[in-house]
């Protein structure tokens, strides 16, 4: 029905009769004339109708914004006064010689010239998606995903499709459920993750497989997270970490290559101690220039047992953050941080001004100064490399509340005091993980998951000393955010029975959840090592935003509902009862209420 | 890990040591060597074990089918003598320097020698992939994929997901139910297709969409249908029925030149009307040579009541079947005829054999020539087409019986007697569908789905005459099988609630199962229309195979299940609890029996 999509028209085609599909984005009457800005998925173009072709005009005056139109007219070419260089289609305009309306619109819920609330513009996501800000992301996402499927079809990748009825896996978070109809009081469960079947693809022999795929996580639900979220999944055989790192890297920095044009340069590798030590997180955003500095040795003699106590306890910590600049802090911005490093558990906030550097004791400003000497303070300060206008922000508590207090305050003060260069991309691989997490009963848990290989170790190693363990996993970090993580997996049911027994899953339970996983390793499984990156978050970065709904045509809210489609909604009874499942009674009750 | 794949050797590689990854197919001993038939995703390869090599024949010594190995070795070429045609790399040995048992294998639970059972194989899905036939299908199903993605991306459609957890929509076939567990006692379903999704997609401008997706139907299971299945779902604005057949063409002709290397050629075209007259089918397979041909008008006269009452009935139909040959046709085998076309409901199959074409009357051999006379039976040799050798087989009864009937006696004839040309393909397009049918109790229900326009109508033109209305729905039908179907949509609300007057969905319930679908219709909605083709028929048909698990790495059973994992499975009562669920009483009981 079109010649060209709107967005597309320039100074080439000018005298050429075109014919366009789209939408009235804007109407003006000037000078007798009309003017309509019309919208594509391509882009915007004005069009203009002049009074002189009445019957176009007649129609013209009908128009309304979101009126769907089609136009028949002739590309020309403004004069240059009238060139519009915010428009990548300004040097031209339309004459029409026909309009035809194609559907009407009544005025619309939402005002694309305002701020609408999130809520409004997700009811009426089908309009919201129409502003070319929200439509400029979709198109980029289906970008983000045609570049990594060529990248992998080209490397060898095999797309191949695995279940989403799935058996329940207990990898940390909830499963949905999905009751059977055939096998009634029986259950699927939506993936987590494709895990065990892509481990099952490597041991089948294909060697390299991915697939982009969507899957599930029914639990409480963050500012960045859906319950359903797309995955590019992939797995590799006879690569060692290295390789997959490698190969990963390139793809990632490809794409922001073809898709931004910017050059990521090569990452850098850092351990996750090194990552806690320095930047209190798992995923440092080195965009940041801040870092956590252990200062224990220097204060474990002081008299003052905030610091000392922590310093001499194994399991403490005394670590500070120079803030260049800081001391221009005020009392009351202090007591903020003060308590916003108190979410994360930390009792206090110490804190030092630098006032004069070269003055030692003298020159600094500080609740605790007195608690502490000459010589402590300026180890401190050298050691932090403090300048004069600095402040240092004490942390001493358990290594636990340190690393993340300070760490999360390093990102605080990052962003507050713009410090942290976001026109910067910091990509890095944080590797060398911990195998396992002890919780507070002393139970080892899956740092990964339970399929993960420990670094360099044979079973019997890793019975003798599982706690200090470290798995051969890796994690891709982007400006702060985890957008990829995977490890080299368990290829030997000795080593997978032996982590299984330290995570505590007996011999029955360990047949009857991953007895084909057992069974399968018998059979001359290859090593194999993989990977999975988050779609949303890949493109949240790519787009620039930090809401993960604005990436994704038809988002849940926070609450995992739909507004649009209002889902979750009540069951037909009929189906209930065909599936042999009934809605506890208290539950019905409360509904009802 | 390795420098080439197996499948990959060839003589220009001849002296260059190579190191391999892969698995033992076959070991054999002879003359004092060890052969060692290497396999991995890529093809096999000959490896030869010398003696003289100490250490590598030890370990070669331990080898069995299966185990995982790396070989370091010298490619050399085979004398002329021991070139082994039927291999891909069967002019090339590796002669081995290095081998390692990279990981063992106990004996295999499958033979790949024999054929093993389907429960087996899927037991052991992992193993059974393994198998060059089964891995090659897997293959060419990634590379069909991948052919539709970069075919779609070059054409301007735009990869968009939609969700997984919708809402139920009542589009024939039941939903898959998932709880939800934040908003308890309400539902999510699984889609059947994304249907809904992607006309909002339109609506939102985004004017060519595409998305190879999963969806579910939790119904009775056919042998070619699996609970999840996989379409290529597409939609576009401003495009025409004709447009979007093209366009659809196009890329299933290319998909087929470019993967089998064969022309499909321009696709006929036929309405529904013709399909089900010609072949009793709306799908029919066109490799076969057989019709059905009307002879109402020649025996609405004959005193024979089996064959003149339904020639008088308007809602009566005579048809025939010629089978060329078919006079050879014993009478034990047109009794088993006979019982088949008796599934369809048929009372009977009246035969007649011609033996003498140019002796009329005298000529035929029939049960039933008594009840004719010269002229009719001529009538129906001539329109026929009749020779000497034919049978013609008749069906008489309501139109329903007669078309379903004897077409699938049409497609069983053409099997059973080689008459349908298996080399050869077979595609077309169905076109001018009904709109409705009609259930037995006068009710009118879609024939595809209501958001289906019907062909050049109004609203108001439709109301005067649905039951005759005619849809502008097409599918593509390739040798027999629907592989791809849809039709332009309804992009007008006075259009849609007609349709929904219609089908009797009331006011009520036509707001809250569609209410945002219509209040989306009020924006200015795009003409739009589009097709959903069955990514899994689709490669059925690629690799030659009539079992739709064969081309699905992980199926489930007719039974809805997963042998590998056993899935579905009881779920966790803490789960349940949560979700304020119980399994009724009555179920329970009976599970436990």
């Amino acid at each position: 029905m079109r010649t060209q999509y709107c967005g597309h028209l320039n100074k080439a085609l000018a005298g050429q009769t075109v014919e366009l599909c789209g939408w009235v984005n804007r109407r003006r009457d000037l000078g007798g004339l009309i003017f309509i800005d019309m919208r594509d998925r391509e882009g915007i173009v004005q069009v203009v109708i002049d009074p002189d072709m009445k019957d176009v005009f007649d129609v013209a005056n009908q128009l309304r914004n979101e009126f769907c139109i089609k136009i028949t007219g002739e590309v020309r070419v403004r004069p240059d006064s009238q060139v519009n260089k915010d428009m990548a289609t300004g040097e031209v305009e339309v004459l029409a010689r026909g309009l035809e309306i194609i559907n009407r619109a009544e005025p619309l819920p939402l005002d694309f010239n305002q701020n609408n609330s999130e809520e409004q513009r997700l009811k009426h996501r089908y309009l919201d998606l129409r502003r070319p800000e929200m439509s400029d992301r979709i198109k980029l996402r289906a970008k983000a995903s045609s570049f990594v499927r060529r990248f992998l079809d080209d490397n060898g990748f095999l797309d191949i499709e695995t279940p989403v009825l799935t058996k329940a896996t207990p990898e940390g978070a909830r499963d949905y459920l999905v009751p059977s109809r055939v096998h009634k009081g029986k259950f699927y469960a939506l993936p987590q993750s494709p895990q065990l079947f892509k481990q099952l693809l490597m041991m089948s022999g294909f060697d390299r497989y991915y697939q982009i795929v969507k899957c599930f996580r029914d639990e409480d639900l963050r500012a960045d997270r859906q319950p359903e979220f797309t995955q590019i999944d992939i797995e590799t055989s006879f690569m060692t970490a290295v390789d997959v790192r490698a190969k990963m890297e390139e793809m990632i920095r490809n794409m922001w290559q073809e898709l931004l044009d910017v050059d990521l340069g090569e990452f850098p590798m850092m351990t996750y101690e090194e990552a806690m030590r320095r930047f209190g997180s798992d995923k440092p955003d080195l965009r940041n220039p801040l870092e956590l500095v252990d200062v224990a040795d220097i204060v474990k003699d002081v008299e003052f047992k905030v610091f000392s106590g922590p310093a001499n306890d194994a399991k403490g910590r005394v670590a500070v953050i120079r803030v260049p600049g800081g001391a221009a802090l005020s009392r009351k911005q202090i007591d903020e941080y003060t308590k916003y490093v108190g979410i994360y558990g930390a009792k206090g906030l110490a804190w030092m001004k630098v006032n004069d550097r070269a003055a030692g004791l003298e020159g600094v400003q500080s609740p605790v100064a007195k608690f502490l000497n000459e010589d402590v303070v300026n180890a401190i300060l050298d050691r932090t490399g403090a300048e004069s206008g600095d402040i240092i922000l004490f942390g001493a508590d358990s290594a636990k509340v340190v690393t993340e207090a300070m760490g999360a305050l390093r990102l605080k003060l990052g962003n507050d005091l713009e410090l942290t260069d976001t026109s910067k991309w910091a990509p890095l691989w944080v590797v060398d993980w911990p195998m396992f997490e002890d919780d507070d009963e002393g139970n080892l848990h899956a740092v990964h998951h339970p399929f993960t290989a420990p670094l360099n170790m044979t079973p019997e190693e890793l019975k003798a000393n599982p706690a200090g363990t470290l798995s051969d996993a890796y994690d891709m970090v982007l400006n702060g955010y985890e957008v990829g993580g995977g490890s080299v997996r368990i290829h030997n049911s000795a080593m997978q029975s032996a982590v299984f027994d330290i995570l505590g899953i007996e011999e029955a339970e360990q047949q009857q959840k991953f007895g084909f996983l057992l069974e399968a390793l018998k059979y001359g499984t290859p090593p194999h090592a993989g990977l999975a990156f988050g779609l949303d978050r890949l493109v949240m970065l790519l787009c620039g935003t930090e809401n993960i709904r604005d990436v994704i045509a038809f988002p849940k809210t926070t609450a995992a509902a739909c507004l649009l489609t209002d889902a979750p909604s009540e069951a037909n009874p009929a189906s209930l009862e065909e599936l042999a499942l009934t809605i506890t009674a208290a539950q019905k009750e409360q509904n009802d209420a």
